[in-house]
């Protein structure tokens, strides 16, 4: 195992250190229990954005606290779901007087934890209201899933759900619009190399050298297949097709393509691959209106990317290109 | 080799096609000669920034053109220099009639190449005045250079040169403010694995399971010594305390302070490092008042990273913090 780190123990610790350090202006790390929390706490009278999951998948989610998307993130160990003691404070940290929507993604880890954490911020006077996010269209059910895993289409949740927090949407409003992200969004990723999580010192699967995954997930969890190392062409196609199916894109309508990458792959060969997703995407008549392209939910040192498409409207596309100041998504 | 790539001939055109199809608010790609530009062309009366390089550092350096930044970037292909006429053409589109700056890493093919670019472009009434980064302080001379490579401090470079011209000063003016950068920021860097070249099929050199390399090159080309796999704090401190010494950086000074990843390197993984160099820099009295944490000058999916350090006055923290926006780096 080749990393820069010192005791695996210490990861999350030492990361969240450093990131306290250098966006100090932007954000406040809470320790003993961790969470991230906005550089001036809450927001009176806005509804509080908090999600939260294992680490590892930098910059989701510390990366996305700030104006117009998250007020509050929960880090858990590398790759597991935060504690529900954990999440509450977070919760309490974000609550504007206006209640708190948690966005989870779908591991029934985080499932089950933050259920617990919002039964104690309610005894505590918190409202709280869940949406789950399952975009990744490639299996039903995986290794640490109930139905479709949550992966990079949370960016799109946490933006615009964010937006809508920002603008003064009420708290019905606010999940209402990230139920509808959520409907729209479908995601699916490949893997050309396994990751390593640190206090496991060795990868998490193996993949041989001449092999790819075909519909990963974001902590290394099997997807479709393996199949022989393709081009970047073909993969993308074996990526977008499913997507555009499940969402049924007709001809006409217009998309927010995001390509995401996976943590090891350099941002030359995203673009590689958003090239062919938004010739395919156009050859369907499918026009793509917003794009982001980067590593925005990542596994680690993982090799690979995922190709997400989001259905847009008018109130999407302005919730999308409303103001955002976080660390990791900016403009 | 597994990249996310077609045939290894077509990886910079492909990725040129993606990231102008993806930022077509900020940017037009002109292909045979290939160059970036601001999507509205030249600033009339503003002086033009140019830079460029070989590709494969990505977001270095077309993620950087846009306001308050280059005016165009010129991608040589993967490792290799950009050619004179595509320079030439680059210094042309982005003229606005107060002259251009180039602002060159030192590599003996990009500095030979940009001397001939000049020379045509002044044949054609263009003026251009060159800088050359030198900032890795590992070693003297090295595979592809005389004197000191340029490397991660390029990024402050263009983007404190990039806000002088953005405020109207005149050549010799941004010129000077690019001197200023270059002679107070400092770089080292260490690598964890190699990185394969597409073309070339193979990892460009050999790195034991066991070791890395501390002193890098942005190419893989050698550095300082190979050293066991050591603590992200014991390789901090590697890294940083060359900086500072050859900085002579004193007690009460401010720095801006950038740990940039080779592309391979998790966020997390840059925090760590982030976290301890700015411990030691604060151990020595040194004010860190500004800092960047992210891949900004990449070496494909190498995993390491770099530690930069830019001494700071007022001006030169005022010409960081003005607006940018680009692809990369935006604020």
């Amino acid at each position: 195992m080749k990393k820069l780190i010192n005791d695996p123990a210490d990861v999350v610790a030492e990361t969240l250190a450093g990131f306290a350090a250098a966006h100090a202006d932007l954000v406040a790390v809470h320790t003993g229990p961790d969470y991230v929390t906005r550089a001036g706490g809450a927001v009176t009278g806005k509804v509080g954005l908090v999600s939260g999951g294992g680490s590892g998948h930098e910059p989701l989610h510390a990366g996305f606290v700030g104006v117009g998307m998250l007020d509050a993130a929960v880090p858990g160990a590398v790759f597991t779901s935060p504690t529900p003691d954990q999440i509450a404070p977070a919760f309490q940290a974000a609550d504007g007087g206006a209640g708190v929507l948690a966005i989870v993604k779908n591991y029934t880890g985080d499932v089950l934890n933050f259920e617990t954490a919002v039964e104690l911020a309610e005894a505590d006077g918190v409202t709280v209201r869940t949406v789950v996010v399952n975009d990744d269209v490639a299996v039903e059910d995986s290794l640490y899933t109930a139905g479709r895993r949550g992966v990079a289409g949370t960016v799109a949740v946490e933006k615009i759900a964010g937006a809508a927090a920002e603008r003064g949407d009420d708290l019905a409003a606010v999940e209402a619009v990230a139920q509808r992200v959520i409907a729209n969004v479908r995601t699916m990723g490949v893997a050309l190399t396994a990751c390593t999580v640190p206090h496991a010192g060795k990868p998490s699967f193996d993949l041989p050298d001449d092999e790819i995954e075909i519909g990963i997930g974001i902590h290394g969890e099997p997807g479709r297949h393996r199949i022989p190392l393709a081009g970047a062409d073909a993969i993308t196609e074996m990526l977008l097709t499913p997507v555009v199916e499940d969402l049924a894109l007709t001809s006409g309508e217009e998309v927010l393509l995001l390509v995401n990458g996976m943590g090891g792959t350099p941002a030359s060969e995203l673009y590689i691959v958003y090239r062919r997703a938004r010739a395919l995407l156009e050859e369907r008549g499918v026009r793509v209106t917003r794009s982001l392209v980067g590593n925005y939910v990542t596994s680690l040192e993982m090799q690979g990317a995922s190709v997400t498409v989001l259905r847009l409207d008018a109130e999407l596309t302005a919730l999308w290109d409303a103001p955002v100041h976080t660390t990791a998504l900016r403009w």
